[in-house]
């Protein structure tokens, strides 16, 4: 993409009505746009960012045999009447339409996907089965400054699986525990599987939590062996050392980029979807479930992957691998720069490549707010070759482009 | 995938809440669940078919220089309140959440882009520019018995451009034009062009119209050379011959499947979205909008294209490219459609493999109600090679591998 015709451009200041770190990188980076507190527009840069986010999980989710399904956003009140989440789901957005018709917007899919499970399950035979979708939510936030870490509208994936046992729901579960673990390290988080109370559907459950300042929980970790537990289980039971390799414990703050729940058979009780075992008999279905927060996950991902001139995006979610820059208005540099740009497009890589009519100090500085992980200068210095440097190192090396093909897809 | 695996599978009866064919083949055929009046939940066949529209509409608007961003569906009340729709747009679902904050949920997306380009755009230079999404909208219908076609809730392309000149709107207009109707056409839909009134904001607009008796329009046309205009201009300019070719004039029912408008300065004059000219005058932002309904456009393709046995899918919007039998219980019949199974996917092909214990007429019936364009039959009879059949055709034909690939490829 030339940056010339990009839409959205970087702004000189943090806007005055952020004060998550997020927000104010990912709107004056040019990624996304305040429509109201909690609510967002995603510029062609943040939206390839959602998009790298979408299709890792994807895969992630495919690996787990999920299947993808779409379910809607307008939810009849009387599917959450039948939950008791009508009333009791305080950050629920209700509405009220045409010839008195009610709805709920919805914030999860419990109420939706068991109904429609019920028509296709009744047997042994049929399970285990996992079904997910990546899917708008809503959730009337009463506070909503946290940028898009929550979002009174936000994008998320998640997953509902169905079991004919408990042992069965258990080691499902383990299986989903170890791909969020990899997924969330090769989308570039440190996340903490952190023991947490399941509430009152469910014995125990897991969140996934990423450390840092901006995080709204706070967990007791061991930075060693990642033993992790949320606040509201020590204050339950205390711990003196990690329970693991006995280090000690440290209190930090975190944020949730994913959760998992065993369900057990609150819904599926609740909607009479129930299973004929081998002998005919008849049981409640066991239910899970699996959350990840994909424009949350971007927002955590900008907490603790930025300094002060921008963001640092790791390669796997980044909205281009590489970012061209034609330094000088000079007509060979510009040709140069040019060549770079179609050569590597032409390999298969995401290239920005800036050739706007600004200064220089323009061009580097709005690279390292944009935050693309490798950064290409083309100046009247480098001649045919070029100056590469990560966004995460200071130094800069020459190369040719054999050594640039070499070096990227080492 | 294995049959046997996949989520959702066909009814032996039309559901009897609906009404319409594309309802009630999409919900037998295991592609969709109704949630309530006009809201469904897309299966995995169904989200897949929707995928693939979607992936080539994307293409499309690619082609012509579209960039991709993503809107919000809750709207502030005060963006609607600007242009006056909050009160004259009868179909809009209006929100109160906690501390009386009230939203629309968008069923178009003027109000939240309009706003933002202004953020961007204040110089001819910056123009023109051109910006689409593929997003989820909201309408209050008072009826929605038209199953797919017209949803409460519903899957939409809107595409949004701006321009210095008329002459630059309407150019890039003729190019959005000719660009639906090779789209249109490459997902297996006839439509038509139609002459269409522009409402209150524009001289002029086009509608893509396919004929269906399911269709809530009513257009004339040229079957010959594909001239059409809907029925409001026709009341006002009556015309007793084709204007472009002199042939006769048809009446009939059609369904839009997108739209195309010249929005003029209405938008950018309310929120005053203007551009600096070459003499440093000060202008409105000329614009256009181009839409697209996806969902629907899944709905008018059963409409249009189905039988008394089922769906008849198109092979670009087809949940799979192959659908793989295999009829009897024998290990030997098992093994070789295992064997061609694999074998297509090795060669890039999606293919739906049906390996479940049911009985062959069950398996053949099912296979033609999801409509996937071609359906090879293994069986005891065609030992190692396989019976090959559209699904359009009447006749089947047995094939080598070799064979088959030449025919798959060519």
């Amino acid at each position: 993409m030339r940056q010339s015709q990009l839409f959205g451009h970087t702004l000189k200041h943090a806007p005055k009505d952020e004060v998550s770190a997020n927000a104010q990188l990912l709107v004056r980076a040019g990624f996304a746009d305040k429509v109201g507190a909690g609510i967002y527009s995603y510029l062609p840069l943040g939206l390839r960012v959602l998009q790298k986010i979408s299709r890792a999980v994807r895969e992630a989710m495919n690996r787990v045999d999920g299947q993808e399904l779409l379910m809607p956003a307008l939810h009849p009140k009387e599917y959450w009447e039948a939950t008791g989440r009508w009333e009791s789901f305080d950050a629920l957005y209700r509405l009220k339409a045409h010839e008195d018709r009610e709805f709920a917007l919805g914030p999860t899919h419990e109420e939706i996907l068991t109904p429609l499970v019920t028509k296709f399950i009744s047997s042994y035979r049929d399970l285990p089965i996992s079904l997910y979708q990546i899917q708008t939510k809503f959730r009337d936030e009463p506070r909503a400054k946290s940028g898009v870490l929550r979002g009174r509208e936000f994008l998320m994936k998640d997953m509902y699986s169905f079991h004919a046992s408990r042992e069965d729901v258990e080691r499902y579960y383990e299986r989903v525990k170890a791909e969020y673990q990899s997924l969330f390290s090769s989308l570039g988080l440190d996340a903490y599987c952190t023991e947490a109370s399941g509430g009152t559907f469910s014995k125990y459950s897991h969140e996934f939590q990423v450390l840092t300042s901006a995080g709204e929980d706070t967990i007791s970790y061991c930075a060693p062996c990642h033993f992790a537990r949320n606040k509201a289980i020590m204050q339950e039971m205390p711990l003196s050392a990690c329970p693991r390799c006995q280090g000690s414990l440290e209190t930090g703050l975190a944020s949730e980029v994913g959760n998992i729940f065993n369900l057990g058979t609150k819904f599926s009780e609740t909607f009479q979807l129930q299973f004929t075992d081998e002998q005919g008999d008849k049981h409640p279905v066991i239910m899970g479930c699996y959350g990840i927060g994909i424009s949350r996950l971007m927002g955590v991902l900008v907490e603790v992957s930025h300094d002060d001139c921008g963001i640092i995006w790791p390669r796997s979610c980044a909205p281009f691998d590489i970012h061209v820059l034609a330094l000088g208005g000079h007509d060979t540099v510009k040709a140069h720069a040019h060549r770079w740009y179609e050569t590597l497009q032409h390999k298969g890589l995401e290239v920005l490549y800036d050739d706007r009519d600004i200064s220089s100090g323009e061009k580097l500085k709005d690279a390292d707010l944009i935050g693309i992980p490798l950064r290409l200068v083309v100046s009247e210095k480098t001649g045919e070759n070029v100056e590469v440097k990560r966004r995460t190192s200071a130094d800069a090396t020459v190369m040719t482009k054999d050594e640039l093909i070499k070096y990227v897809f080492a």
